[in-house]
């Protein structure tokens, strides 16, 4: 059996003033900056941001986002965010997510995100670019 | 076997230039507003809306929040979006959302939303408060 | 003396529940969209959207943008924003919001924005375009 | 003559890809999270955030809020962000910001904030609460 890498990154954020609501609680629109922000801390770790897909020809859109919310983040709380990546056969990139609550380590909410490739003029790439196979090659996660 | 009403809104909404990306794109980020405003269209319709819950001593933050992108929408677009209550036995507030590109009726984006119930300390109620019962048996979705 | 058209637009909003703060009033940040809503609408009506810039080879992005906040709108509040055009002489396109709560028309905010022309390869320019003289004499407003 | 110390902090920010617009620059609502991020920063080196205020009774909400933009800012861009304390006699807080481009140390946007303080009924207060004026002595800038 074939053994893959795993690839994650790890990212800190403290909590704004902007991203609580009325509730005194992270509003859950929040997460998806959050997500994000672990994104791009992983794409520059490992060089695939979306500079990296728009260099080589292609845009990653989202096809598919979740968020399960688990205990309640506050304005001035510590998080963490970690990223993993999810190996798939499709030309697809996969995340998965966990939040931490940095102060008790309590697991505050968890996700996933699915991207695809579109050309230039926005079609579906049904394959795996070769910028994105090397990519997996390079870091033994094909 | 006991059937129930269904209870449904409809909301139509313009694309505002700040919700696209730089793929001239609606930022993914953008959907959990749509969600949002069909949540709000549909309690008032139906009476339940984040004041409802506060009026009686509660909050229902999200627990669970999903979203599939299937065709994108642009700036200048209009997008009707569609919210349905699911009627579940736990003391849930659970929704369906499907948003449509008006101009071709194409399914552009799809998902759903899970809110609990806590008491005014931030505690989570796991029966259903009376108001919700009550809201429930008078929209006949008990 | 020469007199000039004022040319308004008003809008209604109903304030979104993520719009609100944890101190439960609109938080500072979210007034940005009401204006940019304001100005779409403005826009659609005398046709001067982004579009309109863009189709001509333009882009209209601000450079000043002001904000005075005299009372708090709350969740659920309507408000009505009247946008108005302040004609100028200088390549830009200037613009004056008030924006009132409906159910004591008490003026909540106040601002101002102005956007200037960039051509498509982002170089500002110095002059009227065409269009833009053309749309201000269309609209008497030149 | 009176001299006062200079209250300063200067903050890294990454821009997102999120706070792109379809221009491929950064939108003007984003400056206002980074006119808050730096606030935020400000807040947690001299004692004076949004919870100073609130654990001594206060809100303190913002009545005016200014932007300049001078120079585009990009997605992968790294920004610099410099506040500066603004001393005043009234019941104020006021900062001036300053966002330089890290790459070439450009200006690329400059503005200020003013903020009053509301007590917890949420009524102004024209005078200066004590914790504030204490703050203030405390840090040479009354």
């Amino acid at each position: 059996m074939k053994e893959h890498n795993i690839l994650t990154e790890s990212k800190q954020i403290l909590i704004r003033f902007s991203e609580v609501d009325s509730m005194s609680i992270v509003w859950h629109g929040s997460y998806v900056l959050y997500f994000e922000d672990a994104r791009e801390a992983f794409g520059r770790k490992y060089g695939l941001t979306y500079q990296t897909y728009f260099d080589n020809g292609f845009y990653a859109p989202l096809v598919d986002m979740q968020f399960e919310f688990k205990q309640p983040l506050v304005y001035g709380d510590t998080a963490r965010i970690e990223i993993e990546y999810v190996p798939v056969q499709a030309a697809k990139v996969v995340f998965r997510y966990r939040i931490f609550r940095e102060k008790d380590n309590v697991l505050a909410a968890a996700g996933s995100t699915t991207q695809v490739f579109l050309d230039s003029r926005y079609k579906l790439v049904l394959y795996n670019p070769d910028f994105y196979t090397e990519w997996k090659r390079r870091n033994n996660v094909l």
